[in-house]
Parts: structure tokens; C-alpha cells; sequence
């Protein structure tokens, strides 16, 4: 056995890519739970509509890997993102999700351990912030279950990506 | 480059423990952010309280790498995890730390890929499982973030391991 194979991948480049994307797949369907007047309206504890917290999504996946694939430090905004109907939030999401595939597949394997100061203010290795972005889609994920449940909506199942 | 660098470790196993305990000190954060009573008994729309989520988590990390470490199908079970006090809930949320640090190093690295069927119901690879008993952390701190928030305390920074 080499060096190389003893430090065995335990997660790969595709295996992280494609858990990214079956959770955007689930997030999607929440989405899609939400009546319309309740995605951009309802919340709990005077949190944000469920609508925000997917522009907040929105503003993080596809332009932080932008950003990491050309090394920019453009800071974190939501401006420009803006969608005003369920329909227009979902075509949003989508066309997100050809961006993250196309800007994830440029980040070559190597360079996941590597450093990068994302959006200016997060330095930290890139894997570490590729699975922020996951995290922080669970954490708000989770938010819109409760609202779902608050609104005796049933949510999709967790398990189904 | 030989072949086994070019299938670079996007994600090597202590950083995959590190980055679970992590946010296992933060769920410990957010047992420890709810006022004793409540943790036991306050939900929002109907959804159980954030002990009885914790004991879940509880009935997943260290039982469930221990299975994997044996390949023993034990069925899932909450039994005889029953803490009455946010004392006793910490207590087993402590020794589990350890359990799951002992468990977790005896997981060969060329095992990740490997499939195993968790709970002689759930047959994934073993890295999917893992990933699955993070998410479902994260996914249900989410609703205890929701809690605190409906509670009028403020959760701790999600950011914050």
C-alpha cells in the first residue's frame, strides 16, 4: 500500500457535489410546499419568510463558487435577487444548480484544502466552506419545516433528495 | 501525478470527525440555551420538544457507529436513553463525544465507500451514512433554533463550533 492510497478519500469530489445537490433537491421541494402568499409572508418568531431564506441560499452557492473558482473577494450580497413569485424563485433555483455544477467541476481536487478568504471575511480551507454552504441550507431547511408544520402543511420527507 | 494522488482527498476522515464534533458542540450549545422546563416541554406547531430531538440525535451517533464498527444490524432504539434533567441530557451528550471519537478511529479509511445496511434498514455507503447522521443534527437544531427564537432567547451563532 502507498502513501497515497493510505490516506483513502473518504468523501470525493463528485460523492460532495452530488450530497450538495440532493440537498438543493430537497430545499427545492419545500419551496414548492409553500403556498404561494405564505413563501414570501409567513414565518414563525418573526424570523424571515421561508422566500428570504432561500434568496439567502441563492446568494451564496453559485457566486461563492465563482468567486472561489476565480479567487475574487466579492463580498457577500443579495442584490439583484429578487424573485417575486414562487415560479420565478423555483427558475431562479435551477438555473443555480447548472452554475454550481459547472463552477464545482472547475475547483480542481487538490485545491479543496486549500485557503481562500470567501466573500472577504471567511478564510478558511474551501471544503470547509463548500460544506458551510450545505450546513447553513440544513440549519435554514429546518426553519421552513417548522413553518410548514406551523402552517399543517406536511413536509417532504428529509430522507428524499 | 500518479493515479491515486489524482483521486485526491477532497475530504479526509479527521476532518469529517472534526467537522461532526463541531457541530456537536454546538447542538450541545443550543441544549444548553433552553430554560430547563422548557427543553423538556416547549415546541412550536405540535412538533416534539428539543430533548426528545436530542435523544434521538443521542440514539444515532454513538449506536450507530458502533454498529457500523461491528457491521451489526441493531434495529434503531431510544430505549433506556430517558435523561429528566438538561444536567442528565448534557451528561450522556458528553460521554457520547467520546464514544463517537473511540468508534469513529476504528472506521478504516477504505471503508467509507463501503455499503452497510444501518439499523438493518438504511443500506448506504458508510460515508453517506455519516453525512446523513450530521445532517439530520443540523436539520433538527434548525427547529430548536426556531424554539429558542419563539422562546425570545437568542440561539447561539450557527457559526460558532
Amino acid at each position: 500500500m502507498t502513501t497515497a492510497t493510505a490516506q483513502a478519500t473518504v468523501i470525493g469530489k463528485e460523492q460532495l457535489l452530488k450530497h450538495w445537490q440532493g440537498h438543493r433537491n430537497l430545499t427545492r421541494r419545500v419551496i414548492e410546499a409553500f403556498p404561494e402568499k405564505d413563501l414570501f409572508e409567513f414565518s414563525v418568531a418573526g424570523m424571515r419568510p421561508f422566500s428570504d431564506l432561500a434568496i439567502e441560499l441563492l446568494s451564496i452557492g453559485g457566486p461563492a463558487l465563482r468567486a472561489i473558482v476565480d479567487r475574487a473577494a466579492t463580498p457577500y450580497s443579495e442584490e439583484g435577487i429578487a424573485p417575486k413569485t414562487k415560479e420565478a424563485l423555483l427558475k431562479l433555483w435551477d438555473a443555480e444548480t447548472e452554475t454550481i455544477n459547472t463552477y464545482f467541476e472547475r475547483i480542481p481536487e487538490e485545491d479543496f484544502s486549500q485557503t481562500f478568504n470567501l466573500f472577504g471575511q471567511y478564510e478558511f480551507p474551501i471544503y470547509q466552506n463548500i460544506f458551510y454552504f450545505i450546513d447553513n441550507e440544513i440549519h435554514h431547511r429546518g426553519q421552513g419545516y417548522v413553518y410548514l408544520r406551523a402552517l399543517n402543511i406536511q413536509p417532504p420527507f428529509f430522507w428524499e433528495r
